[in-house]
């Protein structure tokens, strides 16, 4: 469920983008009325209000949010003004060009695919071509290196059925395949990859729970045994954003905001794509897992409109 | 450019559908009308119909068109008014579940993968999800043996960039990674298949332009020494409906037709599903591999209303 507070009278797109062209401009900004329009409308109402924005002051919304804004508020308000297919595929451009292609970079890509709907999924592998000039897998190939390439070019290319439909003795079967694959230590065995990235959610979730009943540990366990590369890691987050994407997203919100500083990246991706998914559970995971809210730990390491741009997506009041 | 023959003048929807209730209606069916009406629609105007005959007589066109048709005539009319997305998914489904799965049941899918646009590949794989509650991939694991099912699954899920856009640099490497697997007889090469169904068209087309000028042959002549199985000629398939999808098709009527008796199925999968995107370019490549005309091939071996149906889509008057 989605923490996204909408008013009860939602105001027409023209006039949040009067109200909004007001805020911009002045002496100076006024961040709260940004916050308290765009941090309350949902993607729907976000698309209308950008594009009555561009017809009514020829101007792009983002441009001006640009201009006006700074720092992470700015980075977070642009990420959250993005139609959402675009914002992924900007995330995942970032990912691919960036220098250091750690597992923070690349699980982006995993989220795309396993974590969302093969609608969205190719939305944003849509989104990509016009953006980009070339396709998500093409960008995947040229910068990210074998054997985590292969695993990942085959789930940006499921579709995968969105039904609750589970067949408990293919369930049975692929786990033991998982689990052989495993055993000799073959994360990117094609039948391994094949079951993960053409299965349907439901499906793969049953034989998670087959693997567990049959072979006595969960499959993530068995899977961080095998090694601590970025193969074992990318694995890890396939299974996590397959069986459980809202624990997923709160240990990204953890490992974000854990010690020193802040990866504010990781932070405004994860509550910013989930706001209107499912940050109601993660805020439940996020609980059992640190034994401490997830508001607490936005306000402990942000501050300033930034903070509380995160707090109103979230469902606060600010 | 498509051979459809579309009125100046088109009838409403419920026009359409008052008159094609009327032909079904009395004691014989009025062929005619209905090869008048729905042979000169395009997939929209169908579209509209569909929805419209529901809507009006509660009841569903195709239904009509299966219980007052026969044979080959009911079975293109069926083809030809069905959602353009959910005629290939169901032909799709039928080639994977059919007994014999030859290059002639197997083609098809590769036909929607390669000689399709992008966002009528994802319409398929939804239609398929839709239809089959399982997705596209998964019956193609389950149906399709090695090494022919890791291509299939590879290029149904592609989305491949669809503007014209071609680096020669590249071009030229990746035709000597195609050389080089064919050389070594390993059309399944992981880079070979990654090639063709990641690449956009236009940059495919100048790698096997690059392959001829720098190794002498056409990839397809050299794809198909490697040997007679089925691989090889899926590998051709894949090749001719990424460099000429014209040819392809042309070559499809051309052993629908040859020969003693007709093989209508592909005939009406190849006139049904091309008519509106490149039959003039089809039936100029026919008359140039065969030096006779499609319209007289199809006149020589089809009758009746099966024949004026085939006809009225090349854009005769019947």
């Amino acid at each position: 469920m989605s923490t996204l507070r909408i008013p009860v009278d939602v105001p027409s797109p023209t006039q949040d983008c009067e109200k909004l062209k007001n805020a911009f401009q002045g002496l100076g900004t006024d961040e709260k009325a940004i916050i308290r329009i765009l941090g309350r409308r949902n993607a729907n109402q976000r698309k209308k209000i950008r594009e009555t924005y561009q017809q009514l002051f020829n101007k792009s919304l983002i441009d001006c949010i640009s201009s006006e804004l700074s720092g992470d508020f700015r980075k977070v308000v642009i990420l959250w003004t993005y139609d959402p297919a675009e914002r992924d595929a900007r995330l995942a451009n970032e990912a691919l060009k960036s220098w250091r292609k750690t597992i923070n970079q690349l699980q982006i890509i995993v989220e795309i695919a396993c974590a969302s709907s093969p609608h969205h999924l190719v939305a944003v592998r849509q989104a990509y071509c016009s953006l980009f000039d070339c396709s998500l897998e093409e960008d995947i190939i040229s910068n990210v290196s074998q054997p985590v390439q292969k695993i990942l070019v085959s789930l940006v290319g499921s579709y995968r059925y969105d039904k609750q439909v589970v067949d408990s003795t293919i369930a049975k079967m692929e786990a033991a395949k998982l689990h052989n694959a495993i055993g000799a230590k073959k994360l990117d065995d094609y039948e391994f990859v094949q079951v993960i990235s053409t299965r349907n959610i439901s499906q793969l979730r049953e034989t998670f729970n087959c693997y567990k009943d049959d072979y006595g540990k969960n499959i993530d366990q068995d899977i961080m045994a095998c090694g601590k590369g970025i193969l074992e890691s990318i694995m890890k987050v396939v299974v996590w954003c397959i069986n459980s994407p809202e624990k997923h997203f709160a240990e990204v919100i953890r490992s974000a905001i854990v010690g020193l500083g802040t990866d504010e990246d990781s932070l405004n991706r994860a509550i910013v794509s989930r706001a209107e998914i499912d940050m109601t559970k993660i805020i439940e995971e996020y609980f059992i897992a640190n034994k401490s809210s997830l508001d607490n730990a936005v306000i402990g390491d942000t501050s300033g409109d930034y903070k509380d741009f995160l707090l109103t997506l979230l469902g606060e009041d600010v």
